[in-house]
């Protein structure tokens, strides 16, 4: 899922979304839509769908994880979080059920469980302390979402999430709890927040061996290329990450044969298309040298033309790594593209 | 012509200028390219149009409004120009000569003339001494224009600049003397350099009743939707501006009713279309709420959808303008759009 924080991937038009990228589905963020364009808008708008004009799938967070990394101030109960916003210091409070009423003004087809998202390093107590308070709030989260319509006229899903830090039996103990809500999609949080990547992957695979794996597995924030193959031979089938967008306005370009900086000198005078390989327009119509200029010059364009890249190659992957799955040649091929894809050209 | 100073129209991709603002040509900056990337990556690319992936028409405007208006220490001889770079301070040389060698191979379509451009206000001596030199500068182009080819392949054309400041006498010269060239184009420089109206006005006049009328004449550097109807009337055919996309980065729409300054708290919950008569999927996929909202969050694709609406309507406006003129209705409609685009809505 490419990451539309603010209803916008950005850099990125939604028609480019649809046609180039091909994306299925985005993801927007219950903290930013809430504090901009702010609640009364978007049901003003008629959900999000409307606001943004994108009509395919939207997946919200819940705003747990933005709390514990953006916000000023925050301070937590049993009853929710109060927080100061990073915009303009002004003072709100998320609880489970607004959170989920929120989700519900802004009408995303998959709403997320209002979570504590647990720091890396955190002590084993206050992972387990917290999880407590996760599990609670996730009741009170599908009480509230069960006492609740979509607004819209079409159907939403609420995934629980998983927590637990990088300590296997809360983790056992959390995807324990969140399978037996028996939510129509799951997701694992509290990962890719620091921790080492061997602890990432060991995690997630206690936690896929237990979430149903006839429902979807999401494993929320990852990553680079490789950490989304080595997550998908663990059993994950979704993802989101600002990663391609970021790293794009940087001059970061991840491609099947490796990474470039397109910043390096060594491409000041490469006319090849951008990705030979690629997928979108983008990478056919414009050049290394050309991009590597734009980002020089600091121009917009590199911004769009690198996201668009970078989108468009992150969809081809996962569409692939499906494709080999099908084809019974997964491993393998994951195996050789978790190389390639980590090279730095 | 939309202006692509930096080798990109900002904001926007090649496709999008192609395909949605249908534009015929564009603008690019000697001044700029010749510092970035560089003549030895433009000549290596085998010219802008390779570099940038733009196939029609490019016109690069010489360097002399640039030296006088971007760059340091600017020090003017008989010879030509020293000025030292906006970027990095390193010092550089500007002639007639090198002008002309330097858009041979940035391999523009349409070259221009290396002319000094006179500030406003300016002392009528002044005026008169820098059109002479203007003159003799222009002599020193066109031989070597006439004394070099073009490097890929197609033919480029010169276009000498009409200046003389806000006099009329200046002026008149100056437009005698280009005309006698004999040049495929002819241009006036040196207006929309903040004097009233009213002498750009009267100075375009002046000039376009002296140059051919059967030759394209081109008003450099303007300008508003107004500016533009008013200049057409007065005979001219070519324009370039940075306002469409420079104001549009900064949330101001032009439209055929009027201007909207799309920060304004009055179109915080306005869904309607971004322009209901625009000619851009941007007018029709995006509400004006959504596009308000995206300036307020400072997101890149507010500049991106802003400058896409604005380059669509300058376009629209000029080709309805050769509409109205081809069908004799002209002068009544330019009296009711002047009045309509210049209102604030």
């Amino acid at each position: 899922m490419p990451v539309g924080t603010a209803a916008t991937v950005k850099g990125v038009h939604q028609r480019e979304l649809n046609e180039d990228i091909k994306a299925e589905i985005i993801l927007g963020n219950t903290y930013h839509l809430y504090l901009r364009p702010g609640l009364d808008t978007l049901e003003k708008a008629g959900g999000l769908h409307r606001f943004n004009g994108w009509q395919k799938p939207i997946l919200t967070d819940s705003g747990g994880y933005q709390i514990f990394s953006l916000s000023d101030q925050r301070k937590l109960s049993e009853e929710g979080a109060t927080f100061k916003s990073h915009i303009d210091g002004s003072k709100h409070f998320f609880s489970p059920e607004n959170v989920m009423d929120t989700q519900r003004i802004i009408g995303a087809d998959i709403m997320m469980a209002f979570d504590e998202c647990t720091p890396y390093p955190c002590e084993y107590s206050y992972a387990k302390k917290s999880l407590g308070l996760t599990h609670r709030w996730l009741d009170r989260c599908i009480s509230r979402f069960n006492d609740t319509q979509p607004k819209y006229g079409y159907e939403q899903a609420l995934f629980p999430i998983v927590q637990g830090s990088v300590f296997k039996d809360l983790r056992i103990q959390s995807a324990e709890y969140i399978a037996s809500k028996d939510c129509i999609g799951n997701a694992i949080g509290g990962l890719s927040v620091g921790e080492p990547a061997e602890d990432m992957y060991a995690m997630t695979e206690v936690v896929t061996t237990i979430l149903p794996k006839e429902k979807p597995r999401y494993l929320m924030g990852v990553g680079t290329p490789a950490n989304i193959l080595e997550s998908i031979a663990l059993g994950i089938d979704m993802f989101d990450c600002v990663m391609p967008t970021r790293n794009a306005r940087h001059g970061l370009l991840f491609t099947k044969r490796g990474i470039i900086n397109i910043r390096n000198e060594k491409w000041k005078s490469d006319f090849s298309k951008l990705d030979e390989e690629g997928t979108t327009f983008a990478d056919h119509q414009y050049s290394k040298a050309y991009l590597r200029h734009l980002l020089v010059c600091n121009e917009l364009l590199a911004a769009q033309i690198a996201s668009i890249h970078n989108l468009g190659f992150y969809l081809w992957l996962v569409k692939e790594a499906r494709e080999q799955i099908i084809q019974g040649n997964f491993r393998e091929w994951k195996n050789k593209m978790v190389q390639q894809v980590s090279q730095r050209l």
